[in-house]
């Protein structure tokens, strides 16, 4: 391993390792007003969820590690505590891009980046049309958390009217991540898309107790050929078989009765051979199978 | 578009529309001791980073929905201001998944999900081996965000040491987000996997002033042929080609010759039969070729 103590390595590089290993982050395109009405548009992935009662959005504009300045979204909601946070999916993440450019102030990033902007209900930044989920917040505090470049300042907005595109919601009144595409932000110049392939699920339920490692035996814990993600899904089961649902998965699966008759002539091979015939099991999600393979 | 104020829908669902829309959101698999020496492990996601300098971390352990009840995590911060954040990548997420099951406080989820406890060097809670990047955190400030179920809490940590797998980091001393790997959480049972074909880059400086949608003739703005995407790409340009750069182009490139022809019978052939060489350029990423092809 690799120990970096913060303060003896430079901001640049510090930095790179933080947005680097802190991902991948969802971005806030933050929508806001100054006092003569001039608009701005641009994009922080130092942003989350933070409540949902009351519903809380968090972001950071930071100081530039280079010249310590601030930015105009941080000038706008000092000034009338007001935003509009876009989220960004993969059909405007070059729009967006080009409202990352440290345009004049004078100068409206709607306009460069050519999205367009619609009024919003609560509030006086305008939302962008083109973004699939919008809220409009009020600004309820910002929290500077230093002076010199590189430092941000937690932005906390309270929600007040969300905006979302009937085409991004399911039958089941819930948001489909297919349909709404997201991009999340890495380091450097990565990004995810957070679509299609690279989603997976996990169906963990953490109100049901679960075995969990401890309870198996160790066979099955120090698995050479299970990797931990196998093992992790039968310490996921709430329940070992019983005796009797061995002994009769063991009479009924073919392929066990080869691999059975290794037991007394080689252990070592024995267990090889049922962790290989689990992790087919495994493969094609019957984990019961998998565990009682496993307990033979 | 739907439109949806927060007071008047359900906890619950107002929930599943902020987490499915702010997204992908990054995990902190938090490592805290309560005052016996209890160790707990759990992952978060209201999360994210939010300043490099000096280097702050914030997570959420939220009040449950159901039942309004908190969690070991913030009772162990609350009582001793210490934390390390692990990052979750896609060979640990089974095992994260159990950590995230509430078990009673006396039962350590480091046994549970069958990950390493290894000692931190500045703060009493135990890192994981397994994470590639382990964060030894000091926690500044914990902001309750309200009193009924849903209810966030911003726990601002500090980080004081970072250890980083160097298998993880490439020649330029930068994390490779392929090596890395990590997961990000969506709403309901999905998380996206940040490596391979779901990444990409862009590769907008921001600090260079690009044309912007503004510059742009009408007709590459309202293009029938041309993505947001493809129009951003042209608008990411820092400069128009000269006069006589266009020309040669058009000279040079025989792919132009039939199109130019149109030029005076029909001009939305013209137009559209441009747009579609241009977007042929812009699929091979000669954004330069494309800008001239459109300004014949």
């Amino acid at each position: 391993m690799k120990t970096i103590i913060p303060n003896e390595i430079e901001i640049k590089d510090l930095h790179q390792f933080i947005v680097g290993a802190i991902a991948p982050r969802p971005i806030a395109f933050a929508s806001t007003v100054n006092e003569n009405g001039q608009t701005n548009l641009a994009p922080y992935s130092f942003f989350n969820a933070f409540s949902s009662n009351p519903p809380i959005l968090v972001f950071s504009s930071n100081r530039k590690v280079k010249g310590n300045t601030t930015k105009d979204t941080l000038h706008n909601v000092e000034a009338n505590g007001e935003v509009v946070i876009n989220v960004v999916n993969y059909d405007i993440v070059q729009q967006m891009a080009i409202a990352s450019v440290s345009y004049p102030s004078d100068i409206s990033e709607f306009d460069k980046s050519g999205l367009t902007p619609i009024a919003s209900q609560f509030v006086k930044p305008a939302r962008v049309k083109e973004s699939p989920v919008q809220f409009e917040c009020k600004v309820k505090e910002i929290i500077t958390l230093g002076e010199h470049g590189g430092a941000g300042h937690l932005i906390i907005c309270e929600v007040v009217c969300i905006h979302i595109n009937e085409n991004v919601i399911d039958d089941r009144n819930r948001i489909d991540p297919n349909k709404l595409d997201l991009v999340g932000r890495l380091g450097r110049a990565y990004y995810v898309r957070a679509s299609g392939n690279a989603l997976f699920t996990v169906a963990q339920d953490q109100e049901i107790i679960a075995l969990g490692f401890d309870k198996l035996p160790n066979h099955i814990k120090n698995s050479s050929v299970l990797t931990g993600n196998q093992i992790g899904l039968i310490a996921g089961l709430t329940k070992f078989p019983t005796e009797e649902e061995i002994a009769d998965f063991g009479r009924n699966t073919p392929e066990l009765a080869p691999i059975l008759g290794l037991k007394t002539n080689s252990e070592s091979d024995f267990y090889q051979q049922l962790h290989l015939l689990a992790q087919q099991f495994i493969l094609k999600n019957e984990l019961e199978a998998a565990f009682k393979t496993l307990l033979q």
